[in-house]
């Protein structure tokens, strides 16, 4: 059986952009990602057809999906429905740490 | 929009035998849980038709997959298959926190 196994520590920050990098890992049925987004960085709207369900790690943002924001803390959960249009603003000095469940699962993000 | 948003710390701990206890919050898509397993709980081996990834927040395990045994610390993922006979032991005296994501939804989770 090909078991799929890693360390979080092991797989390197990609650079999406200015203040935003991330770390992605694939089963089958989803796709995990851990995004750190840096205080200042510039929010960037967008809409995918994957499910998201976030869940923050560390910091404090204001997350906004269509016209509704919510401000997320460390253990903060949420859904983002297919195609709805999101994005976050780093709320404060501390980096967002936000870990992303989506699925089907996400094919382009690496492993 | 129905926005579904939730803090983990509002989400009771559920027993689900001695030594194991759960939180677990769903999309459409998916269902997150996070598990926490105290040494020396009993270890039950069990298979499901979910895939199932499993990122170890806190603390160390000896998880099972088949004939196949994999030491899992915090930062650990790894991916269980549809279907594959798992189970997890705890190694040392450190509770082990344990995040999974089963796809599809799993449906008898509470949300």
């Amino acid at each position: 059986m090909d078991i799929s196994t890693i360390n979080w520590n092991d797989i390197e920050w990609e650079h999406v952009r200015e203040g935003v990098s991330r770390k992605a890992f694939s089963g089958e049925g989803a796709t995990v990602s851990i995004n750190r987004l840096m205080p200042g960085h510039e929010p960037r709207p967008h809409d995918h057809h994957y499910e998201q369900i976030v869940y923050i790690l560390a910091g404090q943002i204001d997350f906004h999906i269509e016209d509704s924001v919510t401000r997320l803390g460390a253990g903060g959960l949420l859904v983002v429905p297919p195609n709805a249009r999101h994005w976050g603003v780093v709320v404060g000095d501390e980096p967002v740490l936000n870990l992303d469940v989506f699925t089907p699962k996400r094919a382009e993000y690496a492993s």
